[in-house]
């Protein structure tokens, strides 16, 4: 690993910031955190940082992976959201972030329903943005700590094959996969409904598999995404049973290929694109990627660290 | 103190999980905490361990007490509720904590609405769960710090005599008192409507006050239980006055018995179960047992921390 | 700077607590914590402390301030409001405050919306208070923050001319701005709607511009108000245009007396009360007031805590 290393954006707003060298060196450094904080070592790499979780959208296990990432290197970190805060005296957003500037916090992890508001920030402090998934835009640090998952577990991610099913249209998820994969020299084939295919495809130009067989026995990996409940009640799909039985992935397709590795972002809809029993399949790494989550934000939140 | 003793069970989700041994052991922890504390002692008992504070339910005196004693021991706490979690997203509680265990929280201070949650999520974890309230069901560090207040007041707890009074149906603080304190040798009385009184009283074999008049006359302590709103609402009772007359704890009961001593789990409903004057009395414990109860809790944290 | 110098009183409630030398004292410590802080110096001023954030009423910037400042002299800080807390189990306030000094808190900030909470709490605490905003009554620390500004900006508070404007009668920062600068030796004019002038403007003895040009003309510094929006939808004004037209700040009044110093305690209704473009006018010091605010509050922490 070379501690010199600096990333090519002093930020991370989108998946296309990330270079191959950039993507490298953040794995090297998630991989040194994670050996070495099992056998109990301290890392100061934030210390006398001041961060600011701010998420103005419900999150779980991004926001609590981040605060463990953060503390975990000694920063100290603030949080807030629009509710219970200024933001419902109709203050903009711009101005509450150059108060919170103001108030010496270098460091910003932002979420928001709005696409671009990651980089909006940006582009108006000094400080440093990661953006911790905007509206339906990107998620990157969801995509790196995929990609971290699979190269653990493959030893390297060029040349691997995955398929990604689901929602793609609505998914920042599968938006920020698709460049970090085909980044790292992975294949990517996607999977889905067609009107949960974004009609841009053609920029991305990936092979589209036309059942689930097809893609199970093409792919080294399945990315399944998460359905979101709006889309069952919208329209788009007749039913969650008939998108169950076309498009969900069952313990039967790991039976016929058991050397096939299962990824989730979470929450799993179990029942709805994931059959239960697959949770406890050996190759569903949908717990290792939780975990391997808090080390590549630590390894993110460390090399961005050097523009502070 | 015996540094290597070990609880008899690696949780504590039950008043009767406790055995006699056990119940020393903490009590010989707190009072050093307790002791060192205020000389200005710094203590790393749970230095390196990340602990989850999951409140399901409305709190301010047990969330901040354990909040605080993890704090004293140096541990990284994180907390989480279902409003503004994933939780809000249709996530099974069991995921999300599989999802949390995943990113190294290894202890887990839960509260919940429904009897039973703490033992399904320990059942379901390698980490370590404590019950800080589940549903009308237990409360066993509520007892503890009740007992620890008995044990400090009266240098031992063997052979008090303690009456319980108010609304002992619906009472967890109730339910893990009678353990605790019939582990360690008191003798229990209840006094109550007969509407709040359980069914199951039998399993219990205890004496039961016949008025308030007898219960002063027999016990060294008076137990007084907080009565929710709910029930003084939902016709079990027939008014609040009538309550407080026949029920309520007056300053005219210590009057004639001055070295009674008194307990309230709190927040208390001055005016209906307690005389407002009676918080003065040099005997109630009041304040002393929120004191304790940081103290009491720290000792369990530091005992269950040898299983993590 | 003298290192033994006590505040006159143990506590922080009103602008009136505060005399001269207080005054010199505090300045001189948040001076001394703004230069050494951004050198990289650490502080350990509230180690063992433990404090409580009570904050009753919505904020971002005093509690985020208040909270930083707390953490960079290393105190244990807990937060709690009046939702998801025992309050919403019909607990009073002062029991509350007990159950939470029984615990061990030593130090409370606290905003309520209904003045004189502070005080109240202050009366019935062995605790240290200070008042973050109570209602329409006082907030002291920004008029400190304020003041700290200007003797920064100018050597001296001595002998300035500030003239407030916008809603006198509903704002605490107005009153407790009056207080500090006049203690200071500072001279103060307001300039206000009629309907929005206190009645008891005669125990101040203030004078009052008669128009903007005037209060120009006069002042070495503007201290602008935030309108409220609930003034605005009351009837006490016309329209916010006409507020705007003839009480609101705007560039051309920077353009004839460039040397004129823009303060305002945020968070601003650009628009309303204030030109935009005003914001990046050089001798507007929003932003100052902000990063000073924490400096500030470091000091009264550390002066304070010399009581506990």
């Amino acid at each position: 690993m070379d501690d010199n290393y600096l990333l090519s954006k002093p930020y991370l707003l989108n998946s296309e910031d990330l270079t191959s060298d950039d993507i490298n060196a953040i794995f090297a450094k998630a991989k040194y955190f994670l050996g070495n904080y099992t056998k109990g070592a301290k890392f100061h790499d934030l210390r006398g940082i001041t961060l600011a979780l701010a998420f103005f959208e419900p999150s779980t296990r991004t926001k609590l992976s981040f605060e463990l990432a953060a503390k975990r290197l000694m920063a100290d970190t603030i949080s807030f959201a629009s509710s219970g805060s200024s933001l419902s005296k109709g203050e903009s957003l711009i101005d509450t972030l150059r108060t919170i500037e103001a108030m010496g916090v270098q460091m910003y992890v932002v979420r928001h329903g709005n696409s671009g508001v990651p980089k909006f920030l940006q582009e108006n402090t000094k400080g440093v943005v990661l953006n911790a998934g905007d509206g339906k835009h990107e998620h990157p640090t969801q995509a790196l700590l995929d990609s971290f998952t699979l190269y653990r577990h493959f030893g390297q991610v060029e040349g691997l094959k995955v398929c990604i099913l689901g929602d793609i249209l609505h998914s920042r998820v599968a938006r920020s996969n698709i460049n970090v994969l085909k980044t790292s020299g992975a294949e990517v084939m996607l999977f889905s409904p067609g009107t949960l295919l974004p009609r841009y495809m053609n920029a991305w130009d990936l092979p589209i598999a036309s059942s689930i067989e097809e893609a199970v026995e093409w792919a080294d990996v399945l990315l399944v995404l998460r359905l979101q409940r709006e889309r069952m009640e919208s329209g788009v799909l007749p039913s969650i049973r008939e998108f169950s039985k076309y498009f969900g992935v069952s313990l039967e397709h790991f039976s016929k290929k058991p050397e096939l590795v299962l990824m989730h972002p979470g929450p799993v809809n179990y029942g709805v694109e994931l059959d239960y029993r697959v949770s406890s399949f050996p190759n569903c790494l949908i717990q290792t990627q939780v975990t391997h989550g808090v080390f590549v934000r630590m390894a993110l939140l460390s090399l961005l660290a050097k523009f502070v």
